[in-house]
């Protein structure tokens, strides 16, 4: 009975993975379970066709080679207005509990609708776009192969380029293979950084495979929070006074990638986002050396980038409604 | 003696090119000289920090994944700016024998810094582009080792991109197969309307591999070209009456995905395009079931899009000039 009660021991260690005592779990590579649709969704997430103007796309502000945001403070929408908050990224954005610094779209595919009926964002409608989609036979062809229907709704625009988003995961990162055991991939200071992280508090929020995007959180919580401005997260689609500043956290995955940081894009380093965070949610002053070192980790979570052939998209055909570029 | 003869007769008809009698050549494959100055050009290609706001790249105005084309009647600049002149295709361009509409680039690599640095346009200086890119070593070290220097200069800049749009040809079009012999790789109504495309002049312009693109010319020879928009072409440059309306004659390739047409973007339609280029040019009326024939050919000119990975472009880092997207 002892030599059984240590054979089931030694089994379920084995069992246990090397990261079992870490608040971050490595990012699993990612295995399409419909690469037609997913093809299907990356031409949509491209096709600048879906706004008013003909000139916006998906990728204008999620942008896939830098990271998958446009690393502006605040975007550019249709006639250049000024958007309201940063754009996160759309990197790993499929393990988000929610979708937007709000939370108001509960995932990728009710995400996707959002900025290409936003009057300050892509400023189409749902039935325009799709309009312009079922003008084009390719378009139609390929929708039908993906959904079996033949025309396209906008409920399979949001589907597809749902599923081309979850795709764009970020495996392999140096800080992954540190996790699953390879010791040398990370440097003692980078380490150490690490170590800070995790002791002094910031995993709280920053965990799981995303290091974020698990929960919501009020920024400002020890200290308020000064900005310019006017978003107030939760609240703002609550009305509740506890939910004001109430941001989903966001995921630190590629954050060296994605500056400037924070909903209002006012960190412009991550030196001055730890600095931040350290002062506001964790009463904490780190240290000019304890800062590097930090920054030193988060950069080791830069994963590989998703990499995929540029599309091609169908031309517009005589019936296709024409893009209002200027009114 | 006779037996040499026929021999030499029968080596020199073998060694011509079936299509010889014809006015349009086939595309050739390109094959990069310099594969590593090609790969750093594609990356500058589509970053938008070699613009003021940080939005606008190469790719904006002259997508790949359109033709090579914004599919706009002119393009969207810098603050929302209206362009003056529709965007010409960069596809095939290497085969101009200049750039811009009125020619006043001599080479792409003339061309590539001309938007960086245009108000209207990217709006930025070639000073601040370079001081951009050479904020991040992940570039210079590029730019060090396709050039061999240590930092970055708008000459190498130009000369990447340059090397990059090179390689943005189209072959294989069904038209050059059917060039090569491949004769049924027409219809029978695409082969009446290159027929036709020949036999009322259309060639006299439009000829060479890029069915376009060797030469300036009025617009508007026959009648005069009515038209809100108010390029004046070679005339613009030179102030010489005689070069009023004297565009380049774009190329044909393609043509279907570069819609709308003109320099002016005025003509949304193939079918358009060719009535009044019939009227103006040619002094010919075409017949409807003329100009379906004439347009079943164009149609055939469209070759195999370039197909590449997107590229991953370095982080900005602490000391990179920030984007400047409002004011």
């Amino acid at each position: 009975m002892q030599l059984r009660t240590l054979v089931v021991a030694l089994l379920a260690l084995a069992a246990t993975p090397a990261w079992s005592a870490e608040p971050i779990e490595p990012i699993p590579v990612y295995k399409a379970k419909n690469p037609a649709m997913v093809e299907l969704g990356k031409k949509l997430y491209f096709d600048p066709r879906l706004s008013k103007s003909g000139f916006i796309s998906c990728n204008s502000c999620h942008n896939l080679s830098m990271g998958g945001t446009d690393n502006l403070k605040t975007s550019i929408g249709h006639n250049w207005q000024q958007g309201p908050i940063n754009s996160p990224t759309v990197l790993n954005s499929s393990m988000n509990l929610a979708q937007f610094w709000d939370g108001r779209a509960k995932d990728l595919k009710e995400q996707a609708g959002g900025p290409i009926a936003n009057p300050g964002e892509m400023a189409f409608t749902h039935e325009l776009a799709v309009d312009v989609l079922n003008s084009m036979p390719a378009y139609k062809a390929e929708f039908k192969s993906v959904f079996g229907k033949d025309s396209a709704t906008i409920d399979m625009v949001t589907d597809a380029i749902a599923a081309f988003e979850e795709t764009l995961t970020t495996p392999h990162s140096r800080f992954d293979k540190w996790l699953k055991g390879q010791k040398n991939a990370l440097t003692k200071n980078e380490l150490e950084g690490y170590k800070l992280f995790k002791d002094s508090g910031c995993t709280a929020c920053h965990y799981g495979p995303a290091v974020g995007g698990n929960s919501f959180q009020t920024m400002g919580l020890i200290a308020k929070y000064d900005t310019p401005n006017k978003a107030e997260g939760v609240g703002g689609l609550t009305g509740v006074d506890a939910d004001r500043m109430k941001f989903k956290v966001p995921t630190l995955r590629n954050v060296e990638l994605t500056y400037p940081y924070f909903h209002d894009g006012e960190a412009d380093t991550l030196e001055k986002a730890v600095d931040i965070m350290g002062k506001l949610q964790l009463g904490r002053t780190y240290s000019d050396d304890e800062i590097a070192k930090i920054v030193a980790f988060l950069k080791t979570l830069t994963g590989k980038q998703p990499t995929f052939l540029m599309p091609i998209l169908p031309p517009s055909t005589n019936d296709t409604p024409k893009p209002k570029p200027f009114g």
